[in-house]
């Protein structure tokens, strides 16, 4: 029997990183929080919540537009020093999310391409990345050095699609929060929602999401939901 | 100008403590984490965010159902008390929610009696109480404590329209989780969601919210949206 010319590269997935591969948007979550804190910044921590894995300078904007008055530039420096310190801190408890490096050694088995596109830096990403005990290093991994612009821009997810060789408009986009999926739907491809960050299915589902999931190891269960074969 | 028999006394408000009057849940969601942690548990921490609120006995329950094993005796007792000092040591950086302290006096003014019914222990909710810095003292709070069971079954709320000497189908129930407003229903009163807790609109909306707010502030801007009058 003949397999169709590329008949196994015909998808790809590119996944964001906190939140939907790692289990740490809720440290992050306090960090930020600890970080206004020590700044004299007011802000309820629901509010950073709903921001945690959009573009750092555009969550400051849009708390900037909640707390209804501006921040200086040398004290988004100080919140910038501050998160990270107190991220840093609380990193040890980190884990992968259930099925995550499963789910990435299922696709790697089965000949689909994947990639990780995150927010943050590199160094952060790096050792969140080594949370999840692979086998093998991820083929490509952009960060937020690497473009112009992070979430809800699509600049990330264009990057990896490029990287990786593949058609964005063939590619799922997996993420646990709307600015994941908004990103996703500027970039043309179809966004996927996992709850593993805490958001709500139905905010999920507003955002665009193709379909939602609990988390990585629901996601590689339900593969034949998304038109993946040859997993498992 | 004659005021009808009972008209400023047609209804009565009935709070939830934390993530509704106070900005405590994710210092609950990580004091959890860290206890689960200590007892080798490994549990996603959003699936303990959409825990909050619940009785900590249901939510154990519950808990170990997604865990599919057992939790033994003596472990459930050494996790409550590492919640509890886990929680304890963050304490110092709860606040009250915007609006918290302002809301409760407008209904004060206006001659809107008001509750406060929390699962949480007497002692821990004292002094989330005291984050609010009211003027007077509540006149009324019931507390895990002083009944059989906690959210979601009714009692607290059934106490603290007791308590008050109102019908409880009269008064509005504001809470920020689902298990507030599923409780509500079983009250037969009529709950208000609050996204402060960090739940998506949609599913407070799915709980059977009347009406849904960001925090407490939103609320008292909007009050009459509930049809309270003479207040501001």
């Amino acid at each position: 029997m003949r397999t169709a010319v590329g008949a196994r590269e015909d998808t790809a997935f590119i996944f964001d990183l906190d939140g939907t591969l790692i289990d740490s948007v809720y440290q992050h979550v306090l960090a930020w929080s600890e970080a206004f804190d020590a700044s004299g910044i007011e802000l309820s921590i629901w509010r950073v919540h709903r921001r945690i894995g959009m573009s750092g300078g555009l969550m400051l904007r849009a708390l900037q537009r909640e707390l209804a008055r501006p921040i200086e530039a040398s004290t988004i420096a100080d919140l910038q020093a501050a998160h990270r310190a107190a991220y840093l801190r609380r990193a040890p408890s980190v884990r992968g999310l259930p099925g995550a490096a499963a789910l990435l050694h299922a696709l790697t088995s089965a000949g689909v391409p994947w990639a990780i596109a995150t927010s943050g830096e590199r160094a952060v990403a790096t050792a969140g990345i080594a949370k999840l005990g692979l086998l093998e290093e991820p083929r490509v991994v952009v960060t937020r050095d690497e473009v112009a612009y992070a979430k809800p821009n699509p600049d990330l997810f264009l990057a990896a699609a490029d990287r990786l060789g593949v058609d964005i408009r063939r590619a799922f986009i997996v993420g646990d929060s709307i600015w994941d999926l908004l990103a996703a739907r500027r970039a043309g491809g179809l966004g996927v929602g996992l709850l593993s960050g805490g958001y709500g299915r139905g905010e999920l589902e507003r955002g665009g999401a193709y379909r939602v999931y609990d988390d990585p190891a629901d996601l590689l269960a339900r593969l034949d939901e998304l038109g993946v074969r040859n997993v498992g």
